[in-house]
Formats: C-alpha cells, sequence, structure tokens
C-alpha cells in the first residue's frame, strides 16, 4: 500500500459518493472539473448545483504534491528544509435546499513527507440549521460505532477534536453538532498503517448511508420565509468559519491549489443582519442553545 | 494633542459623517450600540439598515487600550514584552441597494504603544460592483488632491498601497478601484505629528463628498435580477477579503473586540455561485477586466 494506492481507492470513493448523490438527489447531475496544479498534481471537481435535495455541493478529489513551501510548513507547523510533500483526499460539502435538512461536510486525506513522514486526518460533521436532537443522536451513534470497531478511543478523542476544530471562537459557537475529526493519525498504537487506512475508509464509507438518512428524514418537510432566512443566516456562520478557521482552506490557498475548488464549500448565498438574535423560546433560539461543545449526544436521553 | 484629542476628532467625526448619511439616505436613521471590551476600553457602533439608499452599513467609533497580546504583537509584526497598547479610529463600510451605487469603505485610526511609539494609518477606497470609469477617474483625482495639499509623494506611495493591500491573491483580482491606504505614517518627513494628523483628518473628512457624489450619480439608475445577481457575486468577493485578508478584522477578532462591531462590514446578502465566470463583452466582463492593480485612474483618457 503506497500513496498511489491511497490515491487511487479515494479517487474511487469520489465516483462511488457522486453516484449515491445523484441517485439520492434525483434533480440533477455532477459535473466534473479537470485540474492541475502549477508545482505538481491536480485534482477532479465535481459539482451539483440546483437539483431536487442540494442546493449546491462539491465533491473534490485531489493528488497534489511539489515543495513544502515556508507558507505551507507554517501551516502545518512543520519545519523542514528542501522537504517535497504529497497530499491527497476527498472532500465534500453540500448545502440543500430545505432548512430542515443540514449542511454535511465530510474528508479523508493522507500527507506524506519525502523524509518519510506520513500520516491520515479526516472526519465528518453535521451543521443543521435546526438541531433535532433525535438525529444528533442517532448521528452520534452512527459514527461510534464506525469508530469503535477500529479502536475504543476512537470516538471519545475524535468526537472531542471535531468539537474543538469546529467552534467559532469570535462567535462562542460551534460550527454545528459536530461529530469526529482527526489529524495526523499516527499515534494510537497497535493500529498500523493498514488498519489506520481501514478506519479512513470506513469513515469515507459512512457519507452516503449518514446524509441519506439524514435528508430523507427531512427533504419533504415544508418550510417558508422565516426558516430561509434562519438558513441564511446559518450559512454566514458557515462562510466565517471556512474563511477565517478551516485548515483545509488555508492549506489550499497557501499551496496554490485551485480556488474554485478550495472554496466550493462556500453557501449559494448567505445573510448577514447586523446582531441578529432569535426570539426567546422559539426553534431557532433552541438550535442557537445546541451549538456549544462537550454536549454527550451518544448518552443524551431522548 | 495626545491620544484623548484624537480619540475625541474621531468620536465627532462619526458624528458628523452619521449625521451625513442620514441626510443624504433620507429613509431612516442610524441605531447606536454601546459597547465595552474586556481588557479595556470599548466603542460606539452606528448601524444604518434598510434604508432609502443603503441596504446596510456601519459607522464605527472604538478607543480600546490593555496588554498588547502575543497574537496582536505577531499581527503588528511587533515584538515587546508587557507593552501596552491604545488604538483609536473610526470605520465605515456601506453596502447600497443600487448595483451602480459602490461599496465604500474608510478607516482611520491612531495606535500607540506604552514604550513611546505611534503611528496614524488609514485609507478611503471604492468597489463598484460596475466600474464606472469617469467616476473611477474622478474618485482618484479626488484623492490625489486631497493627497497633494499634505505631501507631493502620498498620492503615488498611498494609491500604490492601496493596489497591494486590497488584493485577492486567490482570486488574482482587487477588491474594487482602490483609493489610498496607509499604516505607520511616520516615515515621510518633514512632516510632524500636528501635520500627519491633519493629513488624516483631511481624509477623514473627505468621505462624506465622496460618497455623497458617487451615491447620488447613480443611485436612481434602474436595475433588474441581471444586476442584482452580479452585485451578489461581487459581494461574496467582498466577504472572503475581509474574512481572510483584511487587517482590521484580524485585529479586531485576536483583540477580542466586539464581533458585531467588526464584521458590521459583512454584506447583507452575499452568493457564491461556482465557477461564475461573466459572458464576454458584457458590462459584467468590463468590469472583472478592471479589477487590477497599477492602473493609473488620475492620468486616464476617458
Amino acid at each position: 500500500m503506497n500513496k498511489h494506492h491511497i490515491a487511487e481507492w479515494f479517487n474511487e470513493l469520489q465516483d462511488r459518493i457522486c453516484a449515491g448523490l445523484e441517485s439520492l438527489d434525483g434533480g440533477t447531475k455532477f459535473q466534473t472539473d479537470h485540474w492541475e496544479r502549477e508545482g505538481g498534481g491536480g485534482g477532479r471537481s465535481r459539482i451539483i448545483q440546483k437539483g431536487d435535495l442540494i442546493e449546491k455541493g462539491g465533491v473534490g478529489f485531489s493528488a497534489v504534491y511539489g515543495v513544502l513551501h515556508p507558507k505551507i510548513q507554517q501551516s502545518l507547523k512543520i519545519t523542514l528544509e528542501k522537504s517535497e510533500f504529497f497530499a491527497t483526499g476527498v472532500s465534500i460539502v453540500l448545502h440543500p435546499y430545505n432548512p430542515y435538512v443540514p449542511i454535511i461536510h465530510m474528508n479523508v486525506r493522507y500527507f506524506e513527507l519525502s523524509d518519510g513522514r506520513w500520516w491520515f486526518g479526516g472526519g465528518i460533521d453535521v451543521t443543521p440549521h435546526y438541531v433535532v436532537v433525535d438525529d444528533a443522536v442517532w448521528f452520534h451513534r452512527y459514527l461510534k460505532r464506525v469508530c469503535d470497531e477500529h479502536h475504543p478511543d476512537y470516538y471519545a478523542k475524535f468526537k472531542k477534536w471535531a468539537d474543538d476544530y469546529f467552534y467559532l471562537p469570535h462567535r462562542q459557537e460551534t460550527r454545528g453538532i459536530g461529530g469526529i475529526f482527526f489529524d495526523r493519525l499516527v499515534a494510537m498504537l497497535p493500529i498500523n498503517k493498514e488498519g489506520r487506512f481501514d478506519f479512513v475508509k470506513a469513515v469515507g464509507e459512512s457519507f452516503l448511508p449518514i446524509y441519506s438518512h439524514l435528508a430523507n428524514a427531512h427533504r419533504h418537510e415544508s418550510y417558508g420565509e422565516k426558516e430561509m432566512a434562519w438558513q441564511l443566516h446559518r450559512r454566514s456562520r458557515y462562510v466565517e468559519f471556512n474563511l477565517v478557521y478551516d485548515q483545509g482552506t488555508k492549506f489550499g490557498l497557501d499551496s496554490n491549489g485551485r480556488t474554485e475548488s478550495i472554496l466550493m464549500s462556500m453557501p449559494p448565498l448567505a445573510r448577514w443582519e447586523y446582531n441578529y438574535v432569535p426570539e426567546p423560546d422559539t426553534p431557532e433560539a433552541h438550535t442557537q442553545n445546541w451549538l456549544r461543545k462537550d454536549i454527550e449526544w451518544v448518552s443524551l436521553e431522548h
């Protein structure tokens, strides 16, 4: 198993996920853009817009390599002279029309340095416009099962990592209900490279069943102006997270990646109203109240 | 002339500008929010929404002080132990309804360290949704006159500074048609502190006549869906600049400022369409073509 096998598996995952999403959406197909990176490598961006379920979404695959520029070293907190890197991964963000269907994000990635160091990273997290407790509990229990099959410590560790990572300090709120997040997956022995990759594969394969469940549960719920306005507000926080904090976006822009592929995570439309605070005791206020760290979703009574 | 006099002048400038903008808009009034900063100081945010001319805009005043945290030192490229800072300024961003009226931004600021160092900064720049060459030439000639009254080198130097600063490398485009930008205004002798402040005052006072001229020239032009869609697209680039590159936003978030005051520059609504490129030979494509550095607007034949 070398970097090319890993990249190939990621590329095939992209195909399977896109086929599954086209079938789920039912209203349109993905368009495909191949791109090359000046400096080495490239990718394939697959975009879906104005479907039946999905307003805008992207499933990106990339495999890039080249000289590790100082800016990237800085963002990786690595100092090396004359090192080359190889990075491959699949990244997904979907923005649905229906405000009761959540925004979903999934990423699996592999990184290798020419000095022999390598690691996997990834995760899956959900940003509901409206938090539905049953869905959140179901989602976290699903993730826990996936994790538990690989290592008894994975879920607790990676759930906390997601809470800490998908957090907007300037808003003092989480991006959504979290999920799992991990990076530099090297420390949790006795799992070897094969075993780590197996876990990353399992995370990748969990995307379609998770999103299908959450989307089908809510895609036909009716909504109006109020719900759409709240959706646009929630999306603005998504923009803030991705442009201010997201390390993948930062790595992409710093490594001179293809901008439209990096920013395909941006929502189709977003709204900033000055000092918007939902009225007390509304569904919007209840959602706001769930946007915090350290909720033990898996053991929540509901 | 000490820091308190400077802050007081900035505070009064905010009042004059808000009064002028209310009169110009004619449809609504500013709301006012006072806020305090944990760690020292505070400010007064004045917000206008859903006026006749302005869809959303903010005129902020702040005077903050306290310990210079490492993160702020980093963003200022300063290394000091146990230093305290004082910062005061006025900052404006206005988003009009009419796509033919530009977005405008103005900022004047003063910064002082407890070791005795101090400097002014500021600037004014314009982001038209549609570039109108006559307006751009008028605007830059106006700025050049303001600059020339204080130092023969100011305009050329600060115009280039704005070109370089208001630039989105990942889009390879400028934010708009630029203007002037300056920071750490200490080097251009023989002008003393009083003279530098006089220049900053002149920049602040130029805001109302400039915006009134540009707004009145276009506020009653008719527009439709196509122009509004393009406006939302242009605003998304404004969001990208402010969240990814703007040093004022970064300083504000890093110094634990009031988030809603820092992000009052965000547009009311913005749109991201995947890989949107205007059709050749349209007004939108012409505008796109003007979004580059080093255009000598003041000497442009038109």
